[in-house]
């Protein structure tokens, strides 16, 4: 297995630790990455760690998938909730998808609520904070070794 | 007229044709664009082919066509369904506007019946798979030789 | 192919150019007629044009169609929004319906927007004007040559 | 007692068995209305048996019940679901009413979940197929019997 | 002025107090017409008194008004809520619409809260029972003498 | 019968035709007032004629008339759509009640299409203009004539 | 055929005839259950008659019916209106499945009007009163012997 | 750390792998038991594996939990999606709370959509199948770790 | 009067006052019961004081009310806002039914805002803490006192 | 404690007891005034009873209370259910705020059903019939005593 | 330029800067005055500044500025969301009219989300607190330089 | 005060004054530009100046404002109504957000009512027309002035 497996993070992720440390935490989307980097060599599972906050390039990087990946694992953050675009983009992707989101969604406002995404999502994991990357990745790998197709 | 009508294809729509072509068919958008070109070749009328999978440059590109276009015929794919900004811009485009859908949008799910770009849009084809890309073509011309504004 | 295919147009359709030709253009249900059976004998393909009234006559129709026709072009007009009995029998029709409607319905009011035609219809064609009409045969056509089923 | 029990068919219900028999099964209306003949002359109890497309017939029908009908077994089909005009003819029949279809409606798509005829009819019986039919005119002649009111 | 005014009854109302005159009054349906008719004649304004329960039968007499009717008193009964064709036909009459009810509609249950006839009517009477009727023919009588358009 | 009919008006209702008259007429309450007391001298049916900007007043004026009023016409304009306090108290009034509007409300946006006046009204009378005024004097004529109670 | 029919009985239908018969009639629970085992005896197919006022229970049984039963006839009363639970279990069971229901629900309020039992039931069987039981197993010994899925 | 973690699964889960193997995969409850007792033995944390069809019980075992419980990993089933008992059960529960749902239930019907067990649980998985249960032990004894708060 | 009020506690009112007196009081439902007692005494009037987190037992403790109580003051919790049974049950009952809430509902979430029970309530009591029982009590025994119905 | 608690009564509640005392009781507002004045003599708490039609005045009122009350029982009738400037005054008050409603609003229309003063009250009593008026004080008092804050 | 512009408060806002100047402020709304009189004269504009808390004064006051007035500053406080008759009076207003809110209501609560009153204001300005009423007048001021229309 | 203020500007904002400037006016967005630029040196305020048809640039826009800006002032346009990410976006930053719209979008239809954008700004001017820069920017001056919090 050397397809790799996309770890996607949408809009305002970056500034995960960054600002306020003291009431977000400190992990950075650099320390996920890490985190994710570490798991991934320990699962032997190639990763591309992408973060971006634009739609239309998450599109093209789940197109990139299509092409070449293994699994997704994508926090869509605030194109959660309207982006039929990437809704449409990930129907295509026929391995599997973890829709991640840090904290859970289902205690915010309304607006937070209902994810498009989950239409496609293969599993949907959220509130498990930073950890829950680590999970997603393990999951995939487990996902894969059944063979088992991403719907 | 020597002003291009503007064929402008939104998300996912570079994926057609590529991906298992024994269930959605193997005509590709480089096909569709074939199609088009002969189309416009035989109605003596240029046409500007293009696609992204990002909203801000369809709204960049219905600038270009208010600027410099005779119509315009757009399939908005996912962007249909919320997208106030390419709303907006297609309501300054005094010319014709054909709306454009492979499929038959309206037998799909709820998320997929109400288009935005219908309020702007002089008429709508839907359902016509590629061949309704030659069929807007046609339209547009028609439309034109009746001095026929876009709305 | 000597089965013909249906036109029906719906309710006050009949009243198409007859009453202030300044406002709503001078083109009528005739002209429109004349239109068709121009474009049916270019393509070689008979057709039965028709208007009602009557919710139950355009259900009769569709009817006679299921028995003897090739395809089905029809304007509901104003039992487009409501028609659970004509979506029901176009639902058993196993050859290619084109809904048609004169102007761009999506623009109307809101009691206008929502087809229950459109659930069975194989392609909608909206906002081409009388001229929507011939365009609709030649599509009916296309797709009889192509073999294509209704659904 | 010497009055029919009406036996009231809607749009559509010509169709049953006559097209594609290995999908719909091939019981006819016409098999229907001997089925429903047959178990009449059991109980004695002279019937109506009809169909339309029109919701007008259907109305005159109701009026004709009214003036001299002994009960109603009412198959609304495509006008159970927005028909205002057989709801309020229902509502002046003073005798048991069984609204009938053939199928579960409450398993398809949400359109057909609300009855407007259900606000009227005695019983409302749904999914026994064609048996429904003898079922409830044998609910009808023991309602008779009962000497109960419609509602 | 001699072009009759249009009185349009529609589904049930033939059945006005024929049935237990105890509870709706013993006013019939030819009661009202002759009202309609004393009423037209003081007035000096010729006539058209029709009852239909067909919805289709319903816009033919409109569109017979359109082309050689004053005026249209229509109480639409059951196709008040629910007939985009009636409303269509009624739009495109340019002289007086006064919708009329018997009963006062908003007191009765939600589904005959919303006429959609009244998108199209002049003005709406309801609540004045029989007496409603020739209370409309002077009001278009008045509107006629005033030169009032329709809208 | 010496219980006077109470003419209620509501909100801006004192501005009519007062400002612009070439678009609103030139008829101001004035006027109306001028034309109810004629027509109530011709009833012999006495009125107090009234207006308010204000809710409670409104609310007083109805309980003097439970307290000495043969009937009720009130124009609740702006009131009229969010009023339960008006609703209640016309409510406990036990003669006829006809609720009156210049315009035909239904016609508007829809903030205006439900008046809560509407449930407690005996008649609903609008889109009749200025004339509705007299019209509905003689209406409540006829009611008390007849011993029709309010409800 | 040695494997029983369940027939299950909700909340409150303990109830029944005790209280005030002058209103509900006489018929009690335990005459509905003598009706029932005549007209099984007379069936040839033996039942399992039971009422809980527990939710949980009735899922218990479906599931005994699951693992032991030839068809279920279920009032499941007061929980058709929530129970996600009882709809799960009954979705698992692949034989007849009757709703049944004394009164007709759809003339009741509207809290009453959504039996999501309705959407894993066979059939539907409402307001035919202590005699749908009857009717209900008549139809489920029909539906064996024509070998009939439940769904 | 000796007080045990709850795992709670609710309605219907008892039959899980028990029917039709080849289509809901054989691994039944039991199996999902001692994966998780597996589990649970390598973390050294102890656990409480139960299941229940009712809702009362649920609530019971969750004030146990209240007493002596270190974390609830809780499968609500179809009591996901109207129980408030639950959630207000679970609101009090200080420690981390996760819920599982063994498939994705966003991409089932609507009435699966909303789950209010989210509104009070610390993170939401779904979609894992079993595999879900260990990896829902595993972050809770992560969270234990941390000494993170359930909230 | 020797028949006792039932007073009924239903989910998670058992946890009152036990857990985190700082922040709830430290009024347990022992405590209320106490208070209950005493005011019973001091009236007279015998009571029956329970608590359950189980809908269904609710529903056969107001069925034992029905056959033996003299009033009901029932504190729903969380089956406030979602069961039938319970306000089937209730309306059966024919004596006063005080509904408390020890928290004003109202100012809470969404969900909790519309309590079926008060459907069938004589009387609604929210937000006076603990001392709402009490008070409760003496209201019943005031209805009792005054001879009141329990609607 | 010197300072009054108002017991501010709305719209229509001074015809309470006037009009047809054998469908509404005889109580009239002077008569729950007396029954104010003597439970305040009991609890030595003295009272301001008031009752207007008019919005503003409640509103003044509030404002008079916010400066010199003790404590606030009022019955805002019609205005429950749309007032924000009642509500948003009650919200500046801060002793406690008892909102009386003589019936069960809950088992009314609609309309009646949310009232926007609960978002302020401390506590909401409906359905006690005048008897409401001596509970609410007695409340009241116990409140005060208690020293408890209004919210 | 010698017509003043009416600056109009609603409800409650009588009480700004009293109570709890440590929460609030201690910006009175006579500080607002006094700020709006500096204001006014550096740009010699007369103002009326009036504050009620009664809805029928804000219309008279409406008129009064339609009589005689310049432009208007409205901040309806309470009467924003569901005062059609204030609506009503602003739409006659043919000059300027700028409404102002102290805070920006949209990040409050739902009900004071939707302000009838935007739906007639020249401009809507919230959330830039006693600071906003200079900047409306300033902006009134502006606009009748550029000698805009209100609308 | 070194930081600049953000002044955002979203989709279609570049077309302003450019086309038909005898409709929409002349002002240009290099004229805003302008305007803005004089008011910052007037102010003393460094600006920041920016327009784009990207969400994705906005969210970086916002990004950079976060890092290194004194306040921003944004006009959303078309993003205003669903951008979810610029939502999040905007609640890091920590001072004063200005949202600005040139038309009072409440005015306008239904889909161009409700700004996200709302929830996180400081306050809303919409109206002004391009004169809403120049106040836009004195605003934020003037909240900076006071040391005033963004929220």
């Amino acid at each position: 297995m050397t397809k790799p497996v996309y770890v996607l993070n949408g809009p305002n992720l970056n500034l995960l630790g960054i600002r306020e440390p003291h009431i977000y935490g400190s992990t950075t989307l650099a320390d996920i990455e890490a985190m994710c980097r570490a798991k991934a060599e320990a699962l032997g599972m190639p990763i591309e760690f992408r973060q971006t906050n634009s739609e239309g390039t998450l599109v093209d990087w789940i197109h990139e998938a299509i092409k070449g990946g293994a699994g997704i694992v994508i926090n869509p953050a605030g194109y959660s909730f309207n982006s039929v675009p990437i809704l449409d983009a990930l129907k295509v992707f026929r391995w599997p998808i973890i829709e991640l989101h840090i904290s859970n969604i289902h205690k915010r406002e309304a607006i937070y609520h209902t994810s498009y995404v989950s239409y496609a999502a293969t599993a949907v994991i959220a509130g498990l904070g930073a950890h829950g990357y680590p999970v997603a990745l393990e999951c995939i790998a487990e996902m894969l070794k059944q063979g088992e197709p991403g719907r």
